[in-house]
Protein backbone atom coordinates (compact mmCIF):
# COMPACT_ATOMS: atom_id res chain seq x y z
CA UNK A 1 0.00 0.00 0.00
CA UNK A 2 1.06 3.53 -0.66
CA UNK A 3 1.06 5.50 2.21
CA UNK A 4 1.93 9.27 3.52
CA UNK A 5 1.88 10.83 6.99
CA UNK A 6 -0.51 13.86 7.30
CA UNK A 7 0.44 17.66 8.13
CA UNK A 8 -2.10 19.79 8.63
CA UNK A 9 -1.34 24.18 8.82
CA UNK A 10 -3.22 26.71 10.06
CA UNK A 11 -3.07 30.14 8.23
CA UNK A 12 0.59 31.39 8.47
CA UNK A 13 2.87 33.81 6.82
CA UNK A 14 6.33 33.63 4.93
CA UNK A 15 8.50 36.53 4.98
CA UNK A 16 11.28 38.11 3.17
CA UNK A 17 14.31 39.91 4.85
CA UNK A 18 13.05 43.21 3.61
CA UNK A 19 9.70 42.25 4.97
CA UNK A 20 10.82 41.32 8.62
CA UNK A 21 12.86 44.59 8.12
CA UNK A 22 9.64 47.02 7.72
CA UNK A 23 7.51 44.80 9.71
CA UNK A 24 9.84 43.66 12.89
CA UNK A 25 12.58 46.57 12.49
CA UNK A 26 16.06 46.61 10.62
CA UNK A 27 18.00 43.29 10.72
CA UNK A 28 15.31 42.05 13.27
CA UNK A 29 16.01 37.99 13.48
CA UNK A 30 12.91 35.74 13.71
CA UNK A 31 12.92 33.82 17.02
CA UNK A 32 12.16 29.83 17.20
CA UNK A 33 8.83 28.79 18.97
CA UNK A 34 8.79 25.67 17.59
CA UNK A 35 10.94 23.32 14.97
CA UNK A 36 9.03 21.84 12.12
CA UNK A 37 10.36 20.13 9.69
CA UNK A 38 13.84 20.91 9.58
CA UNK A 39 15.02 24.13 8.67
CA UNK A 40 11.20 25.30 8.87
CA UNK A 41 10.14 26.74 12.40
CA UNK A 42 7.27 28.37 13.68
CA UNK A 43 8.25 31.99 14.88
CA UNK A 44 7.47 33.93 17.87
CA UNK A 45 6.50 36.17 16.30
CA UNK A 46 2.95 36.97 14.56
CA UNK A 47 1.83 39.61 12.03
CA UNK A 48 -2.00 40.42 11.41
CA UNK A 49 -3.68 40.56 8.04
CA UNK A 50 -5.81 43.33 6.61
CA UNK A 51 -8.31 43.20 3.76
CA UNK A 52 -10.83 45.46 2.37
CA UNK A 53 -13.45 44.15 4.85
CA UNK A 54 -11.57 42.70 8.17
CA UNK A 55 -8.76 41.94 9.83
CA UNK A 56 -6.64 38.62 10.91
CA UNK A 57 -4.83 39.03 13.49
CA UNK A 58 -2.00 36.98 15.49
CA UNK A 59 -1.09 34.91 12.46
CA UNK A 60 2.43 32.69 12.96
CA UNK A 61 5.52 33.83 11.03
CA UNK A 62 6.97 30.85 10.00
CA UNK A 63 10.77 30.87 9.42
CA UNK A 64 13.36 31.08 8.24
CA UNK A 65 13.30 33.92 5.83
CA UNK A 66 12.43 33.18 2.26
CA UNK A 67 12.89 34.90 -1.10
CA UNK A 68 9.42 35.78 -1.32
CA UNK A 69 6.76 36.93 1.02
CA UNK A 70 3.55 34.35 0.80
CA UNK A 71 0.25 34.55 3.14
CA UNK A 72 -1.12 30.78 3.47
CA UNK A 73 -4.70 30.97 4.57
CA UNK A 74 -8.03 29.56 4.92
CA UNK A 75 -11.06 29.79 2.63
CA UNK A 76 -12.85 30.77 5.88
CA UNK A 77 -10.70 34.03 5.63
CA UNK A 78 -10.94 34.83 2.08
CA UNK A 79 -14.67 35.78 3.68
CA UNK A 80 -13.47 37.71 6.43
CA UNK A 81 -10.93 39.87 4.66
CA UNK A 82 -12.83 40.21 1.74
CA UNK A 83 -10.39 39.12 -0.83
CA UNK A 84 -10.18 36.51 -3.42
CA UNK A 85 -7.46 34.13 -2.54
CA UNK A 86 -6.86 31.72 -4.97
CA UNK A 87 -6.08 27.91 -4.55
CA UNK A 88 -2.44 27.23 -5.56
CA UNK A 89 0.65 25.88 -5.01
CA UNK A 90 3.15 27.11 -2.84
CA UNK A 91 5.45 29.63 -4.69
CA UNK A 92 2.89 30.34 -7.92
CA UNK A 93 2.65 33.92 -8.82
CA UNK A 94 -0.66 35.99 -9.11
CA UNK A 95 -2.25 35.58 -5.63
CA UNK A 96 -4.61 38.02 -4.10
CA UNK A 97 -3.49 41.07 -2.08
CA UNK A 98 -3.40 42.38 1.55
CA UNK A 99 -1.66 44.79 3.95
CA UNK A 100 0.88 42.88 6.56
CA UNK A 101 0.68 44.76 9.85
CA UNK A 102 3.49 44.24 12.42
CA UNK A 103 4.82 45.90 15.80
CA UNK A 104 7.56 48.25 13.90
CA UNK A 105 5.05 49.18 10.58
CA UNK A 106 3.19 47.94 7.75
CA UNK A 107 3.21 46.52 4.15
CA UNK A 108 0.87 46.68 1.42
CA UNK A 109 1.53 43.87 -0.81
CA UNK A 110 0.07 42.91 -4.25
CA UNK A 111 0.15 39.95 -4.43
CA UNK A 112 0.88 37.73 -1.32
CA UNK A 113 -2.36 35.65 -0.17
CA UNK A 114 -3.05 31.73 -1.44
CA UNK A 115 -5.08 28.97 -0.38
CA UNK A 116 -2.40 26.04 -0.51
CA UNK A 117 -3.43 23.53 -2.77
CA UNK A 118 -3.40 20.22 -1.23
CA UNK A 119 0.43 18.36 -2.08
CA UNK A 120 2.41 15.04 -0.84
CA UNK A 121 6.47 16.08 -0.28
CA UNK A 122 8.03 12.86 -1.29
CA UNK A 123 11.60 12.04 -2.21
CA UNK A 124 12.19 11.05 -6.10
CA UNK A 125 13.61 7.57 -4.59
CA UNK A 126 10.35 6.97 -3.08
CA UNK A 127 8.18 8.31 -5.75
CA UNK A 128 9.75 5.79 -7.99
CA UNK A 129 8.57 2.84 -5.54
CA UNK A 130 5.48 3.76 -5.69
CA UNK A 131 5.59 4.91 -9.71
CA UNK A 132 4.57 7.84 -8.97
CA UNK A 133 6.38 11.54 -11.05
CA UNK A 134 6.82 14.77 -9.99
CA UNK A 135 3.91 17.31 -10.42
CA UNK A 136 1.37 13.78 -10.69
CA UNK A 137 -1.86 14.32 -9.50
CA UNK A 138 -3.21 11.44 -6.78
CA UNK A 139 -6.10 10.33 -4.98
CA UNK A 140 -5.65 10.11 -1.43
CA UNK A 141 -8.07 7.96 0.54
CA UNK A 142 -9.13 8.66 4.47
CA UNK A 143 -10.96 6.20 6.23
CA UNK A 144 -13.46 6.57 9.36
CA UNK A 145 -16.54 8.71 10.14
CA UNK A 146 -16.02 11.16 7.99
CA UNK A 147 -14.40 9.19 5.09
CA UNK A 148 -13.69 10.99 1.95
CA UNK A 149 -11.31 10.50 -1.10
CA UNK A 150 -8.88 13.77 -1.84
CA UNK A 151 -8.62 14.58 -5.26
CA UNK A 152 -6.22 16.63 -6.96
CA UNK A 153 -3.55 16.32 -4.93
CA UNK A 154 0.32 17.34 -6.49
CA UNK A 155 3.02 15.06 -5.89
CA UNK A 156 5.90 17.42 -4.95
CA UNK A 157 9.68 16.25 -4.86
CA UNK A 158 11.70 17.13 -1.96
CA UNK A 159 14.04 15.23 -0.13
CA UNK A 160 12.25 13.73 3.32
CA UNK A 161 12.71 10.63 4.08
CA UNK A 162 8.93 9.57 4.18
CA UNK A 163 5.71 11.14 2.17
CA UNK A 164 4.26 13.85 4.01
CA UNK A 165 0.85 15.40 2.88
CA UNK A 166 0.21 18.59 3.36
CA UNK A 167 -3.73 19.83 3.68
CA UNK A 168 -4.87 22.80 5.75
CA UNK A 169 -7.09 23.11 8.68
CA UNK A 170 -10.47 23.38 7.24
CA UNK A 171 -9.54 20.29 5.03
CA UNK A 172 -8.31 18.01 8.04
CA UNK A 173 -11.46 18.77 9.94
CA UNK A 174 -13.54 17.75 6.94
CA UNK A 175 -11.71 14.44 6.93
CA UNK A 176 -11.76 14.11 11.18
CA UNK A 177 -8.04 13.77 10.53
CA UNK A 178 -5.14 14.61 13.05
CA UNK A 179 -1.20 15.52 12.11
CA UNK A 180 0.93 12.48 11.63
CA UNK A 181 -2.31 10.18 10.85
CA UNK A 182 -1.53 7.51 8.16
CA UNK A 183 -3.47 7.89 4.79
CA UNK A 184 -3.48 5.76 1.49
CA UNK A 185 -2.33 7.19 -1.90
CA UNK A 186 -4.94 5.33 -4.42
CA UNK A 187 -3.61 3.56 -7.25
CA UNK B 1 -26.98 11.95 -13.67
CA UNK B 2 -28.02 11.89 -9.70
CA UNK B 3 -27.50 15.46 -8.24
CA UNK B 4 -28.21 17.13 -5.11
CA UNK B 5 -28.20 21.26 -4.13
CA UNK B 6 -25.59 21.32 -1.66
CA UNK B 7 -26.30 23.79 1.49
CA UNK B 8 -23.79 24.54 4.02
CA UNK B 9 -24.41 25.20 7.62
CA UNK B 10 -22.42 27.32 10.03
CA UNK B 11 -22.50 26.45 13.64
CA UNK B 12 -26.14 26.87 15.37
CA UNK B 13 -28.53 25.77 17.68
CA UNK B 14 -31.43 23.84 18.20
CA UNK B 15 -33.94 24.74 21.77
CA UNK B 16 -36.78 23.34 22.99
CA UNK B 17 -39.52 25.61 24.53
CA UNK B 18 -37.85 25.03 28.41
CA UNK B 19 -35.04 26.22 27.07
CA UNK B 20 -35.83 29.50 25.52
CA UNK B 21 -37.94 30.27 28.53
CA UNK B 22 -34.25 30.34 30.55
CA UNK B 23 -32.37 31.65 28.12
CA UNK B 24 -34.06 34.54 26.81
CA UNK B 25 -37.43 34.84 29.43
CA UNK B 26 -40.53 32.82 30.33
CA UNK B 27 -42.64 32.69 27.19
CA UNK B 28 -40.33 34.24 24.99
CA UNK B 29 -40.37 33.52 21.42
CA UNK B 30 -37.72 33.58 18.74
CA UNK B 31 -38.30 36.15 16.22
CA UNK B 32 -37.40 35.63 12.20
CA UNK B 33 -33.76 37.07 10.88
CA UNK B 34 -34.10 34.99 7.94
CA UNK B 35 -36.31 31.75 6.45
CA UNK B 36 -34.46 28.72 5.64
CA UNK B 37 -36.38 25.66 4.45
CA UNK B 38 -39.70 26.39 5.86
CA UNK B 39 -40.26 25.69 8.97
CA UNK B 40 -36.53 26.02 9.71
CA UNK B 41 -35.51 29.88 10.34
CA UNK B 42 -32.55 31.48 11.26
CA UNK B 43 -33.73 33.69 14.74
CA UNK B 44 -32.58 37.10 15.63
CA UNK B 45 -31.31 35.25 18.43
CA UNK B 46 -28.05 34.27 19.26
CA UNK B 47 -26.74 32.40 22.58
CA UNK B 48 -23.06 31.49 24.05
CA UNK B 49 -21.65 28.22 23.90
CA UNK B 50 -19.54 27.31 27.44
CA UNK B 51 -17.02 24.08 27.38
CA UNK B 52 -14.11 23.38 29.82
CA UNK B 53 -11.29 25.32 28.00
CA UNK B 54 -13.37 28.32 26.13
CA UNK B 55 -16.55 30.08 24.70
CA UNK B 56 -17.87 30.52 21.41
CA UNK B 57 -20.52 33.48 21.17
CA UNK B 58 -22.71 34.95 18.69
CA UNK B 59 -24.03 30.87 17.90
CA UNK B 60 -27.11 31.63 15.95
CA UNK B 61 -30.35 29.77 17.32
CA UNK B 62 -32.35 28.23 14.63
CA UNK B 63 -36.44 28.26 14.84
CA UNK B 64 -39.03 26.98 15.01
CA UNK B 65 -38.51 24.99 18.61
CA UNK B 66 -37.75 21.71 18.95
CA UNK B 67 -38.93 18.33 21.23
CA UNK B 68 -34.71 18.11 21.66
CA UNK B 69 -32.28 21.21 22.71
CA UNK B 70 -28.49 20.20 19.97
CA UNK B 71 -26.07 22.39 18.67
CA UNK B 72 -24.21 21.88 15.95
CA UNK B 73 -20.63 22.52 15.62
CA UNK B 74 -17.99 22.53 13.80
CA UNK B 75 -14.74 20.62 14.42
CA UNK B 76 -12.88 23.63 14.91
CA UNK B 77 -14.88 23.95 17.58
CA UNK B 78 -13.93 21.14 19.63
CA UNK B 79 -10.53 22.51 20.41
CA UNK B 80 -11.71 25.68 21.32
CA UNK B 81 -14.64 24.53 23.92
CA UNK B 82 -12.11 21.51 24.87
CA UNK B 83 -14.55 19.01 24.38
CA UNK B 84 -15.21 15.71 22.28
CA UNK B 85 -18.43 16.38 20.37
CA UNK B 86 -18.88 13.09 17.98
CA UNK B 87 -19.60 13.11 14.60
CA UNK B 88 -23.58 11.91 14.40
CA UNK B 89 -26.95 12.94 12.31
CA UNK B 90 -28.66 14.93 14.27
CA UNK B 91 -31.08 13.93 16.62
CA UNK B 92 -28.68 10.99 17.55
CA UNK B 93 -28.29 10.56 21.33
CA UNK B 94 -25.24 10.61 23.83
CA UNK B 95 -23.81 14.06 22.28
CA UNK B 96 -21.23 16.09 24.12
CA UNK B 97 -22.06 17.99 27.60
CA UNK B 98 -21.39 22.16 26.65
CA UNK B 99 -23.29 24.94 29.24
CA UNK B 100 -25.71 27.46 26.79
CA UNK B 101 -25.31 30.91 28.13
CA UNK B 102 -28.76 33.42 26.91
CA UNK B 103 -29.25 36.78 27.95
CA UNK B 104 -31.84 36.20 30.36
CA UNK B 105 -29.85 32.61 31.89
CA UNK B 106 -27.78 29.62 31.27
CA UNK B 107 -28.47 25.58 30.59
CA UNK B 108 -25.90 23.38 31.84
CA UNK B 109 -26.84 20.20 29.24
CA UNK B 110 -25.35 16.73 29.52
CA UNK B 111 -25.87 15.61 25.93
CA UNK B 112 -26.25 18.86 23.56
CA UNK B 113 -22.88 18.94 21.41
CA UNK B 114 -22.34 17.31 17.89
CA UNK B 115 -20.34 17.75 14.62
CA UNK B 116 -23.41 16.82 11.83
CA UNK B 117 -22.68 13.97 9.57
CA UNK B 118 -23.14 15.04 6.16
CA UNK B 119 -26.16 13.64 4.81
CA UNK B 120 -28.91 14.27 1.94
CA UNK B 121 -32.33 15.17 2.31
CA UNK B 122 -34.35 13.53 0.01
CA UNK B 123 -37.86 12.36 -1.20
CA UNK B 124 -38.78 8.68 -1.21
CA UNK B 125 -40.24 9.55 -4.88
CA UNK B 126 -36.67 10.54 -5.93
CA UNK B 127 -34.49 8.05 -4.07
CA UNK B 128 -36.70 5.81 -6.36
CA UNK B 129 -35.92 6.97 -9.39
CA UNK B 130 -32.13 6.83 -7.97
CA UNK B 131 -32.49 3.80 -6.89
CA UNK B 132 -31.47 4.21 -3.36
CA UNK B 133 -32.92 3.83 0.49
CA UNK B 134 -33.21 5.62 3.09
CA UNK B 135 -30.36 5.73 5.17
CA UNK B 136 -28.27 3.94 2.59
CA UNK B 137 -24.67 5.50 2.46
CA UNK B 138 -23.43 7.39 -0.85
CA UNK B 139 -20.83 8.81 -2.09
CA UNK B 140 -20.57 12.37 -3.54
CA UNK B 141 -18.66 13.91 -6.42
CA UNK B 142 -16.81 17.55 -6.11
CA UNK B 143 -15.25 18.97 -9.26
CA UNK B 144 -13.38 21.83 -8.96
CA UNK B 145 -9.45 23.11 -7.62
CA UNK B 146 -10.70 20.87 -4.37
CA UNK B 147 -11.97 18.22 -5.64
CA UNK B 148 -13.11 15.29 -4.05
CA UNK B 149 -15.53 12.72 -3.35
CA UNK B 150 -17.33 13.00 0.18
CA UNK B 151 -17.63 9.35 1.26
CA UNK B 152 -20.36 7.72 4.42
CA UNK B 153 -23.18 10.55 3.19
CA UNK B 154 -26.44 9.57 4.91
CA UNK B 155 -29.76 9.81 2.50
CA UNK B 156 -32.45 10.56 4.50
CA UNK B 157 -36.16 10.88 3.98
CA UNK B 158 -37.74 14.08 4.10
CA UNK B 159 -40.57 15.43 1.81
CA UNK B 160 -38.79 18.16 -0.40
CA UNK B 161 -38.79 18.36 -3.75
CA UNK B 162 -35.18 18.82 -4.44
CA UNK B 163 -32.68 16.24 -2.78
CA UNK B 164 -30.46 18.67 -0.83
CA UNK B 165 -27.20 17.88 0.55
CA UNK B 166 -26.11 19.81 4.15
CA UNK B 167 -22.47 19.60 4.88
CA UNK B 168 -21.02 22.23 7.52
CA UNK B 169 -18.12 25.10 6.23
CA UNK B 170 -15.33 23.28 6.74
CA UNK B 171 -16.38 20.64 4.38
CA UNK B 172 -17.60 23.09 2.32
CA UNK B 173 -14.41 25.10 2.20
CA UNK B 174 -12.04 22.02 2.25
CA UNK B 175 -14.21 21.49 -1.29
CA UNK B 176 -14.42 24.89 -2.34
CA UNK B 177 -18.15 24.87 -3.23
CA UNK B 178 -20.60 26.81 -1.91
CA UNK B 179 -24.83 27.27 -1.13
CA UNK B 180 -26.51 25.71 -3.97
CA UNK B 181 -23.91 24.31 -6.00
CA UNK B 182 -25.05 21.39 -7.48
CA UNK B 183 -22.90 17.84 -6.88
CA UNK B 184 -22.81 14.43 -8.57
CA UNK B 185 -24.39 11.48 -6.26
CA UNK B 186 -22.28 8.30 -7.45
CA UNK B 187 -23.52 5.05 -8.87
Amino acid sequence: MKTAYIMISNRHIHLTREAVDVLFGKDYELTVKKPLGYPIFAANETVTLKGPKGTISNVRVLGPMRPYNQAEILTADNFVLGINAPVKLSGSPDLAPLTIIGPAGELKLESVAVIAKRHIHMSPEKAAEYGLENKQLVRVKIAGERALIFDETVVTFTDIPDPTMHIDVEEGNAAHIKNMDIVEILP
